[in-house]
């Protein structure tokens, strides 16, 4: 069922930097990229410290261990890297491998602010690079059927979204007892961006209804901030939001809702049908109509969608999750990048991953929003 | 599992205006009157054409039939009155029905406008008579169960909530065929009131927000109109909310939402908890804590609230529903009714229907979401 | 949406036997009765205190008590009598109603042993009255959707069932302590049949395979008994099931499975499809086929078949319950009597209620599964 | 999360037999291997062409390729097997493997044949080397979480026990047409086994019994056989069972239920509790008591047993799948293997995985069904 079955394709050489021992997402990349057998890990940087990299690059199973991403390109051999160091570095380090010739993955969000992404996207336009921003979810096959079914128009003109994803991590005042360091960071706006919610996991609820619906939204009326007295980082942000089509929707991501866990949810309707879908049912997607059965679509059945069928790994009934979904992103990036170095083209359903520009739109719909709220009015979103 | 079991309780003598054959809500509202033995009903008003009235009363199996709810009280034998009729007609006929001394159950919504809905709420207060609006989702046993344990804190300071009711029925622009009267006045904004789709349903909304956090809104920030292209009555009703407490929350109402089908749901978190119910599951409450499984209750469990016991009918896994939980709304009258006719304290877990001053508060809610949707702005909901 | 909406229907009178306060399903009944203005509650004999039996019905407010069928019989004015009383008497009583010329209601099972249910069919054969048993599932919407949607070939021919009725109320040694009367009589061999388990539940799981699919079920292979230790009453009952038409099949009716909530359960599979429904979500019946999206037909809807349609009261998404399955027989009985009376037809989608005939089937099944649990060997079911 | 982070652990030097190209699971087995770094795959035998398997492994990434098992042991360098050709081979191999010093991985079932079973057992337990057998569904959290719940007496005495397994892939005749070949093997009684539903998927109904509850199965009484018309596979087993400690259970493994989905269940009660699992929840498992709110375990909670904690990658709501359920299975393995070239204890909770004496009591367990089958009455399982 994979696109890779049937040849043996070519091995990206990948670097990784960030994601050490301890880290939250660092574990979860290297899962995606050995998932495929389409990389060949060849180092990493894990430290600052070029000797506790070694070390640590020993005990992952990783070749080689670099004190810095500069260290590691001039060392050569890379074809690409991996970017899953704290957001605020996303910038400096992405365009010193794009300058460097390296295709690109890189971890959510994009950047702390747009001017940061805005200079990322522009260099990856810049280079004509391969650059993947894993906003994982895109990586589910079901979402990747919600996406095609609704541009084949199984659902008509899109008219109304609602999506959410809420957590239960900051639903009491945890700062002040003692964090992790991989929390603390996050918490801190320096590093951790301006609006730390909206950031995190916003990010992900604005990516969602942009790869499904495929619409551009046009203003926001949004309030972000801290529910949990005495935070300063933003813990919830909710936004109203009109498209471009005209259709309407609102968005919700909090991380006060106490027992949630990951609670990501997307319902679209539009003028012949609606869309649901949620994390915790991830292999399901659910096809309403006024007047005729709901429809229940599982991953790895022969009526999905090319663009579904290709990201499914096992038959229906054998689950699927989190790291599959990554990992469908790490391919596709390999299937792009691997076309670029044996100079043919990619396979088409290998074009859908996040870019550098669809990160750039989630932090201007993050500025529009925290604009919003502080001004409590109608924002449009900038492009 | 009844109230009422075990003695030969007052059985109120009840008349119907409206709610004739064809009508919507009448056949639920005739159900909910019968299912407890607590009503005996002895005529009612199903048309204005007296000879008409006689002949559909009949047709019923109600002993009389009358023209004018004036001719019904002039014939005299009654306690108490339920009103069915078109949203405009309420206060009038509500006033005139306390006026002659009867207590009153009213279908949702109060009335149009907050005025008419004061009338009748200073009406009641003045009369000191017993009053029933009918928001049916108040009858819910889980729905009582979620008040019952927001009040005793088991979720603690609630700082979150989201509520939406969504339903398909105006998915398309079916005001261009040809559709039943029932659905026409409702569509019509003279009849059916300025904001049809947040008088419909979105009212429904703001009553389960309130009777289960018991929290007041302090202001919104809304949007209101229709989706579908062409329509003049509103479609889609949504709002950002700010509790008096400094919660925040958002809510959505809709009738664009194609293939749902009456979804009514609600999620509430606190600093201790979370509580989510939704109608398509209507027996279960799931509580949800950090770190904690999920628990799922279940109606006419031994666990429950004594609220909630008290409006169980069936044991757990028989499941109950709409009609029940209108059911409970009237046997709560009746209760209320009784104890002022036999001179005695009223069962205090008979307490909690709605009232005509919470239906003008889910008014004042739907202006102010008028006007912020209007002026773009937040607006201070009225009291 | 009734069938009876729109005239006066005929009411029938009729008598309660059984079923007083402090009964299990007596409320039931008398709801069920109540829910569609069919029927007129005349009288009722509540205890064979003739002087009780006065006393309790006036706190039922049901018009007359009397101490004995006989004497309800003759005072005369019924059409029909509804027998809510131990199951050991079931036979007496419902012959002498029969032997008047009443119409009969009757709780399920319908006797303890074949041969006096036997007695009941016969009697009802010769005198061609209209018989009900109260098998209330058969009356839920989506249980007879299910039932045609098998009888017009929807899922081909019918090859493998699976159905299953667990309660957890005998998962410990109840019967050690002090438990109520009602209780009391059905763990008795000798009131309660010689199977309790069987004739409580594991009647419900064969009668609703018989009125879903149709099928003979030619031979059994069952296993009955006690399984928590020093229990008189058979807790659990399982078999294999051969049908009539190659099929096979497996059962469970078990009051061990502690903490399941009256889970009654049943999947029918065939050779062009499948179909699922479980008592805790009674409105959604799941239809399902390799290589399709899975279907979820929900209660209400346009698309159903005509026998479920008419059970329904309420659109989809307002939940219906236990009390409108219940009463959905008791409407279509009531059809069939007001047929009689009127000298018409019967609407033909009243037919499919359980009769004395079903009530015997099950009998002679439950039959069979005793004497192969006893020989250890697969037994054909009489006919 | 996982017992291997923090540390770079010994790598088990691995080769394949069998899974190549086209093969239904030997991608899985690939993916499991990869998951924690703790297997380095040295060579595979993917044809008993020498020149092809050479070819297939370098597609696959795979360094060495060798026509036979005898020709990779020969060529040295590793510490243990993977076995994921048919199962007529598996005994030959494994013993070969064992006779060679080399650690086992092998697919299930066993082999097709207690006698073969029995002599893998007695192999391994004469070299005393570390053998899995992949009946992945151990693997899954939430499964260990029963298993460890159970043992540590949370639900009491186990008394009742429903497994089944259900597929559709055989609900039609599809022999007649065209099937690929890793069908065809699996339904040819020489090369798949005396009862092909069985050996499939019936095998792991028994496993997941066994390792959940603990309980021996003292006998059984068991129908098997070709539903279809025309078939010679058994496609549908069906059995009662008989637990060593008194309690009783059902069965069901069949591939004729049209449109599931590899919908594989299990659910357990005893005297103080019952819990209920199914593979469409995989991450949830539900704990039932009566009088006691339902309880819903989610995978990667903190109050997770131990060996269930040991068993997560990801944090509750991330949705894990099958593939990590095998994974989980080869880290255990690797740990146990590693224990040993390390001369050390292995992680005790690494402790659990299928061995060939579990696999052998699934061959007998198969022998007995058959023998009831055959025989139409009860058969004790041997041991």
């Amino acid at each position: 069922m994979t696109a890779a079955s049937g040849k043996g394709p070519t091995r990206i050489r990948l670097g990784f930097v960030g994601g050490g021992r301890g880290a939250l997402i660092g574990p979860v990349h290297r899962t995606a990229a050995r998932l495929d057998d389409r990389f060949e890990v060849v180092g990493a940087v894990l430290s600052s410290n070029a000797e506790k990299s070694v070390a640590d690059a020993a005990a992952l199973g990783i070749p080689k261990g670099y004190g810095s991403l500069g260290q590691m390109i001039r060392a050569g051999g890379l074809d690409a890297v991996a970017i899953a160091t704290p957001n605020d570095s996303h910038a400096a380090l992405a365009i010193e491998a794009l300058d460097a010739g390296l295709h690109v993955v890189c971890d959510k969000p994009l950047a702390n602010t747009a001017p940061d992404g805005r200079r990322i996207a522009e260099k990856v336009a810049e280079t004509g690079l391969v650059f993947c921003l894993t906003h994982n979810y895109s990586g589910y096959p079901m979402i990747r059927q919600m996406r095609a079914m609704i541009e084949a128009g199984r659902i008509g003109k899109v008219h109304l979204v609602q999506a959410s994803y809420r957590q239960g991590t900051l639903a009491t005042a945890i700062e002040t007892g003692d964090i992790p360091a991989r929390l603390r960071w996050r918490l801190d706006p320096a590093k951790g961006g301006g609006s730390h919610v909206m950031g995190d996991i916003g990010s992900h609820v604005h990516q969602l209804i942009r790869y499904t619906t495929g619409l551009g939204i046009d203003s926001v009326m949004a309030e972000l901030g801290a529910i949990v007295p005495g935070r300063q980082a933003h813990d919830t942000g909710q936004a109203l939001l009109r498209f471009a089509n005209g259709g309407r929707g609102q968005m919700l991501a909090t991380k006060v809702a106490h027992g949630a866990e990951n609670a990501l949810a997307i319902e679209v309707h539009g003028d012949r049908g609606g869309l649901e879908w949620r994390q915790s049912r991830l292999d399901e997607l659910t096809f309403l109509r006024n007047g005729e059965p709901q429809q229940i679509l599982t991953r790895g059945s022969p009526y999905l969608e090319p663009l579904a069928r290709q990201a499914c790994r096992l038959p229906p009934g054998h689950p699927e999750g989190f790291h599959e979904g990554f990992g469908n992103l790490y391919r596709d990036f390999a299937e792009q990048v691997a076309a670029r170095l044996e100079g043919r083209e990619a396979d088409p359903l290998a074009a859908t991953i996040p870019t550098a520009a669809d990160g750039l739109d989630t932090l201007l719909f993050i500025d529009a929003c925290i604009r919003s709220s502080e001004t409590e009015s109608w924002q449009r979103v900038e492009t």
